[in-house]
């Protein structure tokens, strides 16, 4: 009989690269491109120098680097240190069924372990993939008691995934696959009680840092648990009231559960989403402008008005809460990036102009992620706006062109015009790269300056 | 309102070690003697040499001491190691209402952070003390229902030991002890179904190093919640199906939790010490000799028979689940050490001999920790000897001269004996040590040699 743990070590080690179709592939590469935007912007914010003064202190190898900041330092380190950027802003993928975001514990884990390896580009995808997989599978297994009784799925599954990764590229044997499995499933952590701190994207982090000192512990002969997931005191049993270990396992290879990922076009709650979607469409509409609006309404599914009914939001991070101000910076600017989330947009009378103009009401037959708008100009005319599927849903997800736009806007504050042009030319064909660690040197930001 | 956490990092931070009765920080000073005893035998196991090639692959500035190896480090990996030496053997403390080992995840770290800061021994062996009773306060709140559910309460309660230890001695302030303990608290890991494997041991070890980053995080002004154990997603609740926080702050100060904590004489499981303790005393009567006797019967509680009841166990760990093993090795060696628990013991004619005529009868009204022990001769001769409460039980402890026979068997393999007695002097004076690291360098084995 073979176990679980065995299935998925078989599955993390014995999956060739080329066996991954194409489109699946492009799927991880675009996590990885989502990734370094994400990284690229988040460099900036002043709590990553906390995390780099504690690495200054103590020391380490420069093996692998910390997208945004040119630090190079330890795997461990560097894995931590990616995934927390990877997950600062809110602004990484989403497994729907499982509200995992898996690319920020697994691809940090995979980047760093093949920075050290000098693993291709093609490897580090391969071992993304498999680990995201992993990650959500057992997610699945595991959801939704899971996250119900409190847990930060994304810190606690994420280690099986950031192990996978790192376990594969390091060439682990499947029985020292198996024992990085129950090494790092022992170290799962993470409550949801420190959502709204700095220690909520420092589950991912340490999750992918986990993951990283597992696979290097296992290679070594280090032992775990062969059980970890069918054990009586196994992580499920342990930190689930029920699972169903099934999800883990069946049609594993060809089912991928990373089908189900998706990347956000907008930073901020996702109930928000098609509201965005609409204006962006109806912001170019003829004589839509914010002065000659009238009023703005929206027929919204129930948990909007539960969840981010704020007309007035103050400051930045509140203004995240708010489906008006949402909508607001959708019409004027067309994007709905942390730029629309700071505190003088905020307060940009403007914004808040429009703001006074904007109302939802309530329609139980509609979906949560659908909407329809309408816009009445003072002059009488309107335009009604429907969307069936919010950008950023696996029905209907950003493409490419978006998702470019979307790491020009965030790595353009840090990187010069041309370096984002080569960097995102690098990221596109990262399955031909040679050595990732080229890529990732492209990543340094000369003259980084903190954002504060 | 003064929540529990608030408390809790006003007792950490504010409770002057002269304040600390000197019977306690004497009790401290004896877990810290066990523990440098235990780290120092088992450096010279193997799988020690896994994690420290992690750390020289990885690179650190040597910061800190492991202990027994001269490895020098970063204070996160030297927590970590130490942590992982003085659980290795299953021969560090016990805190009895819990089965904390709190030694283990929290000396390490005050250990480490001391000798980075070059604290005086006295400011180490405070920190300790007030680390632990964090630790074992917290698992009380939570016990025996986490236990029970299959966590490993020393590798997650250790996370508020090892923060407090590290936070204190890095001169954190009562808002920063407060995310500290936060930013720890969410690391909290480990499941009991990795007992049996190296896994095990690195529960401490991981506890302990998140102590530390958590404090060198707090330090820097990184956040986590403030509310990481009353809060509804916070440790108790997620991880406990039952909870009872007064624990952690009833009479804190006052009555101190520490006082149920107990070293070891013995190597091995603790139902089997009350029965070698009756042995190290026949053994010492007129005309007893492993060929004189003729049989030894003891009287029991039911747990041993059902736990520990193996006649002939044939390799080293077998042996230290059997009570017949442990009698024997009671009578001929007057000692449970690990050198009393090695294949070739295990298989040593004198032993097996003498296990042929040991027997236990079941007697309900015995407690745990007492037996009646009987040895008839061949003569004729009986003996009789009565445990009411086995060595090293809160209610008898270790002597410091049974402490001390402990300190040198474990160390003298490793240490010459001069150096032994340097060492031990040093260790019982340590609240006069003006610097830590100095101690710390007396720990550096000269020729470490590997044991296979």
């Amino acid at each position: 009989m073979v176990t679980t743990e065995e299935q998925l070590a078989q599955f993390i080690i014995d999956t060739p690269a080329q066996s991954i179709s194409g489109s699946l592939l492009k799927e991880v590469k675009r996590c990885v491109i989502n990734l370094m935007a994400v990284c690229i912007y988040s460099a900036r914010d002043p709590s990553l120098d906390i995390l780099l003064n504690v690495f200054r202190v103590e020391g380490a190898k420069p093996k692998a680097t910390v997208v945004g900041s040119g630090f190079r330092t330890s795997m461990q380190n560097t894995a931590l240190a990616n995934g927390y950027l990877a997950h600062l802003e809110d602004y990484d993928d989403t497994h729907f069924p499982t509200v995992i975001h898996p690319s920020a514990p697994v691809i940090p884990a995979a980047l760093a372990m093949g920075e050290y390896l000098g693993s291709s580009g093609q490897e580090v995808l391969a071992a993304s993939a498999i680990g995201m997989e992993v990650c959500c599978r057992i997610g699945m297994a595991v959801h939704p008691a899971h996250y119900d009784a409190g847990w930060h799925i994304t810190g606690t599954c994420g280690v099986f995934g950031s192990v996978a990764a790192a376990g594969r590229l390091l060439g682990l044997d499947k029985g020292q696959m198996v024992h990085a499995m129950g090494i790092a499933g022992t170290q799962a952590a993470g409550v949801r009680e420190v959502f709204g701190s700095m220690a909520k994207p420092l589950h991912p982090g340490r999750a992918a840092q986990s993951g990283v000192l597992a696979a290097l512990l296992a290679k070594g002969g280090f032992t775990g648990s062969k059980t970890i997931l069918e054990g009586r005191r196994g992580f499920p049993a342990v930190a689930s009231t029920s699972y169903d270990l099934t999800k883990a396992t069946t049609g594993l290879g060809q089912d991928w559960e990373i089908r189900m990922n998706a990347l956000k076009p907008y930073s901020c709650g996702v109930v928000n989403h098609c509201l965005i979607d609409a204006m962006v469409a109806l912001r170019i509409k003829d004589g839509v402008t914010p002065q000659a609006i009238k009023n703005i309404k929206a027929r919204v599914h129930p948990l909007v008005l539960e969840l981010v009914d704020r007309r007035h939001p103050k400051v930045g991070l509140e203004s995240k809460f708010s489906f008006q101000h949402s909508m607001a910076v959708g019409l004027v600017d067309g994007a709905a990036h942390p730029a629309q989330y700071t505190d003088m947009k905020a307060t940009d009378p403007v914004i808040v102009g429009l703001r006074d103009r904007i109302s939802a009401t309530v329609d139980a037959g509609m979906a949560e992620d659908a909407t329809q708008v309408t816009i009445t100009l003072n002059d009488g005319r309107t335009y009604t706006q429907e969307v069936l599927h919010a950008t950023g849903s696996p029905e209907n997800p950003m493409t490419d062109a978006q998702l470019e736009v979307k790491f020009r806007t965030l790595a353009g504050d840090a990187l010069s015009k041309a370096r984002v042009n080569t960097l995102l030319e690098e990221l596109w064909t990262l399955d031909d790269a040679p050595d990732i660690g080229q890529v990732m040197s492209r990543t340094k930001i000369r003259g980084r300056t903190v954002r504060n």
